[in-house]
């Protein structure tokens, strides 16, 4: 398998899918909606939606029309996080992706709205899904079932026991010393929470059993625990141009991270032992998925 | 009937329930659930949640356990529209119901991830609904069904194509000469769409048809125009006191209003017009709930 070609081929894949979904800019609050749709197509690396289809795929999923609307719904959980994140009030980002962030683009007031709007159109999304059945197959009580499962999980994990309280532990360790276990917890729920839902949603919706959800929740939180030490390595090693935002940001804003907390060979290795214990639940499952072991490799050692 | 003690009965009722679905304020993010606590309890009229009972009532809906669910998650969505529309970047309102808005109380960040927090945990109990249903039981599938379109409908009415989109419009028209035709859509979404979720989600729980639904939603769009009409008529006759809000705010803020557009008679021409309309629709349904009724001429006829 050439990888780098394949993760190619899904990002088109995904990016189709995507835009089939996303709002027409007419009517009386165009305006709301170019907002909405400038941030979708920033050119993000669909991380979630890609670890969800490929899930999906690993469990031996079939009804890809029911797993499409949680692909985008995830996605725009995920950039309307971004879009309230760099708000004045918040990270006060203007550049994100090598790009104005939305509210220097539109305005504060319209990007409070368009984060709004998009993640209340996630879960208008998601839950479309349910007409997407064939309410007189035998198993139709099944899929409504797992598609109810899906929608709660997606609201639990981007919510404030979820992803929002991990941003709001973000904001309150500013300028404090925490240790790592409090480091943990705020990357667990920051980053690993939607990792836990786009892949548990996968495989929830390929009809995979409790145990197996249960082992993809834990490979989930780590690679999402791993991936965001791993954000901390590059905001000290990297570079402007490579990341596409600015580095050494953590320490300009006072954020506690791995790199504060220990020297960088230090925080490297917490990365290998995060990443060890993942492959060795990833390898535990009855399925394979190539694709997706790779896709998870190039998370964790990613140089961008 | 002593529609004002039964009205009392009600609220109580209703913030009972609410009470029990608040989230603990404890842990890391505690702050944010303070935050998100502070505007769920400031004293809102609890009219959608109200008119969701209610309607539920009126199709003699048996299961309260799948309707509380909802009506918390549409008080929760209204509330976190009040929090986001109050901040400086929006209407720039420091105080509502006589109290200090959340920005001014917790921090322009905290407001915004607070508001979020509303919306998110809205979905999140209402998802919560399905949990609720004896999966075994005969109807099961039909449950499920309208529970889903209940979901559907709340994101729905609560998005882009709906009260976001009143919110946009309502921004947009700052300053501008409009229509009574734009002024009406920009009602009919700003207020009339969630007035109609909270019926229509009551009749769907309930078991009504989908003749029945139809005359709710038109009904309920017609009360929340009414309503807003009567909000505009308000903040020109009212006083501070009686409203706990500024009185003459829509001209200090150069908003386009129903008493700008005609003279202060021809507007109350105007919802004595939608109040005949909602009257006949109402008298026409086979079921009555004569306390809904008088809750309807109430919220056309309110003095604040």
């Amino acid at each position: 398998m050439n990888f780098k070609l394949e993760l190619e081929r899904r990002l088109n894949e995904i990016n189709n899918i995507l835009e089939g979904y996303l709002p027409k800019e007419e009517g009386l609050y165009k305006t709301l909606i170019m907002a909405m749709n400038y941030s979708m197509t920033a050119g993000g690396k669909r991380i979630r939606p890609m670890l969800m289809l490929e899930t999906f795929r690993l469990f031996n999923g079939r009804d890809f029309d029911l797993l499409h609307p949680f692909m985008v719904a995830i996605e725009m959980i995920h950039t309307y996080s971004l879009v309230h994140d760099d708000l004045p009030a918040l990270d006060n980002d203007e550049f994100r992706r090598g790009r104005k962030t939305t509210h220097i683009e539109y305005g504060e007031a319209m990007a409070i709205l368009a984060g709004d709007g998009l993640l209340t159109l996630a879960f208008d999304t998601a839950a479309g899904a349910y007409e997407r059945v064939d309410g007189s197959s035998l198993d139709a009580i099944n899929t409504y079932k797992r598609i109810m499962r899906a929608y709660k999980l997606l609201s639990t994990k981007a919510g404030i026991h979820g992803m929002i309280g991990g941003q709001v532990i973000d904001i309150e360790f500013v300028g404090k010393a925490v240790t790592k276990e409090r480091l943990d917890t705020m990357y667990l729920l920051k980053t690993g929470a939607l990792f836990e839902a786009s892949m548990m949603i996968g495989a929830i919706l390929a009809g995979a059993n409790d145990e197996e959800i249960d082992i993809i929740s834990k490979l989930a939180a780590d690679i999402g625990l791993a991936f965001q030490i791993r954000d901390d390595i590059l905001d000290v090693t990297s570079s402007d141009t490579v990341l596409g935002k600015p580095v050494h940001s953590d320490e300009k804003n006072d954020k506690p991270t791995y790199v504060a907390l220990m020297d960088l060979e230090q925080a490297k290795n917490e990365v290998a032992t995060v990443t060890d214990r993942a492959r060795k639940a990833y390898d535990a499952l009855p399925y394979q998925n190539e694709f997706l072991k790779e896709l998870i490799i190039m998370l964790i050692s990613r140089e961008k």
